[in-house]
């Protein structure tokens, strides 16, 4: 039976991934009555009072809602919300397994940024944080923006910034072992969606020392007058060098490719024109931008993809079960650039210096010591801003 | 220790009363592969082709919302939608442990009517059905009422519908009790909120012979011309002898005294007013309109209270769980007035007929057969109907 198969018989038997359970018990008459009516009124009054206190009598604390409109979904595009919610409930099984963070699902019916926005705004006291997922870009860069502006609690679009930091992760680790300086490498990414972008911007924040986007028209430069507002703002922090031309002339000379976009946009000649020791992070899925071994082949030194099966498995559930479980521990009101850096460093330090090598750069998605430690990192992070 | 401060204590304790756990595991990568990507796009396909299947393949079939603007929260008012919160997560705590449904608790941070209503319908495709909760009268009609017409999944409003079943349960028993006929009985109901409205409504369809409603200013009749258009409403289909006057005057002879009102309103004489063997549930909360020694006294037959220390325990957490459980296991679209009284009639005939005295009219709250046998008459009524 081929996976597809087994993946949706498995769905019909599990009904459903997540389950809402009770934390209280209710068998007697004193249950009732401190669970419920009339014990409950005291919890109410006191948040009457202390708002903050729906921080510890309610489940806010370690609850993040998933919400999707379903205008990005995997691969599979606009497929819309309640087709979207298996993905949406697989994340929050991702959660209470990886970080016993509680999340629920959920899926707006409605493509437009304010209503979702509202709709969220209005939803948000029932939650601890919210998890953006799978809405197609632009939009999700103005949503991102304003919920940011008008919630006092975490957002995160995991498909750029989970993305972002696990990326992080990954080459921090890869220029340690290839004995490369941060400051001194070039970048290239190839797709300047809402994940590269994002990427993108981290590394820079990160300290790389030049960074080049490209998307199918080609590298994104200083001289362009570009639509998309995302590339406009790129190129003023990207291309020292004012480059042009194709991904083969943004690869020559390049220490690590990124690769965001779809399969086989990368040969084994423009691995070849790469700096020493060369980098390769080809995360298309299913198909990367170049297969590993093809990759290797070429002289790539070292080689991630979003597969499990090959090795450098470079996949963001390492991120957003830890960074949200740091974030609520300590109550913050957002994540911000230093808590992702903070993640990124804490997934690298995983693998300890006498394991690290080509082969071995990123910890496996299935390790669950993982998230302990990015929540820490990140806790530590938001402690030190006097983010919380 | 008084029950507010162990009230409170237990919540601290509990550290919210809801949890969301993964049905599916993730330890392995083939775990990952089935929960999540690449199997899960498997499963939004089908639901894509198929929206039907989003009851098989998500949590959808077996998961409520408890959503609330927490204006009307328990007996303490508008506190607001973020402090109402325990008494949602307690909502969902008695689903999940009576009949095994899953609820989600919700606070919207809105007070606006058109807004409530367009955040329920956006977010409703996550969601089997929705239980509305603590939301002010007359707001809650207009807002259950949309929502009725909006929406493809049962919607209902507990305080009123929850109230209006378990009344009707506890009347059915109380009319065999004391061996009278349905058709021949007069109610007189203090109390013309959202509650007392929905259960006048309800018992008129169980059929009564007549109803008359009091509220602050008198017995409605038909000859005021009343603001209030659920007054209006309910003025044209009660009070069959167009009587005028107090509450006193609404009592003399009547067969069964409902009040959702206040404390103390009802003395002894105006329980000896009633018609042979008087039928009062005096509901008022935490203290009833007459104190049950009292009532007896003065010779009432049958009394029922809110209360958990008297005989006649009138709660309507025999009524909601079951209700959503039978409606949700036949996929029934709306709950309807049928579903409403199937479930008062499988209430009322927990009690055998051996065992009914007036002493016993209904079974316990903690009762945890009643919710099954509610829900599989209800999903009779709603397939007799072809309501699924």
């Amino acid at each position: 039976m081929d996976i597809k198969q087994q993946a949706l018989n498995k769905h019909y038997e599990w009904q459903g991934k997540i389950e809402v359970i009770s934390r209280a018990p209710i068998n007697t008459r004193e249950d009732l009555s401190l669970a419920y009516t009339p014990g409950v009124a005291q919890a109410c009054l006191e948040i009457k009072d202390d708002p903050s206190l729906s921080y510890k009598l309610t489940r806010r604390k370690n609850l993040v809602a998933v919400i999707t409109d379903g205008t990005a979904v995997l691969g599979l595009g606009d497929i819309g919300g309640l087709a979207g919610m298996p993905v949406m409930e697989g994340k929050c099984c991702l959660f209470k397994e990886f970080a016993d963070v509680d999340a629920f699902p959920l899926c707006i019916k409605s493509k437009d940024v304010d209503e979702i926005v509202r709709t969220i705004e209005l939803i948000s006291d029932s939650f601890g944080g919210i998890n953006i997922e799978d809405i197609s870009a632009p939009r999700c860069f103005e949503i991102e923006k304003r919920l940011k502006e008008k919630l006092n609690i975490p957002v995160f679009h995991d498909d750029q910034h989970g993305t972002a930091v696990v990326v992080g992760a990954a080459l921090i680790n890869a220029v340690r072992c290839a004995e490369k300086k941060i400051e001194d490498i070039t970048v290239v990414i190839n797709g300047a969606g809402a994940a590269g972008i994002a990427i993108g911007k981290f590394l820079l924040e990160m300290g790389i020392g030049n960074l080049i986007m490209v998307d199918v028209a080609g590298i994104i430069d200083k001289d362009t007058d570009y639509e998309n507002p995302a590339h406009k703002d790129i190129a003023k922090i990207t291309n020292n060098n004012n480059l042009k031309g194709t991904l083969a002339d943004a690869m020559k000379g390049a220490d690590v490719f990124i690769g965001v976009s779809r399969p086989n946009l990368v040969n084994e000649d423009m691995v070849k024109s790469m700096a020493e020791k060369p980098i390769v992070f080809a995360m298309a899925n299913p198909e990367p931008e170049i297969m590993p071994d093809k990759a290797k082949a070429a002289g790539a030194y070292i080689v991630g993809t979003g597969r499990s099966d090959f090795p450098n498995q470079i996949n963001n559930v390492l991120v957003f079960p830890g960074i949200f479980k740091g974030a609520l521990s300590v109550g913050a009101k957002a994540i911000t650039e230093e808590m992702k850096k903070a993640a990124a460093y804490a997934i690298a330090d995983i693998v300890t210096k006498d394991k690290l090598c080509p082969e071995y750069i990123i910890p496996s998605p299935l390790d669950k010591s993982v998230a302990q430690a990015v929540a820490d990192a990140v806790a530590k992070a938001a402690e030190k801003e006097g983010n919380n």
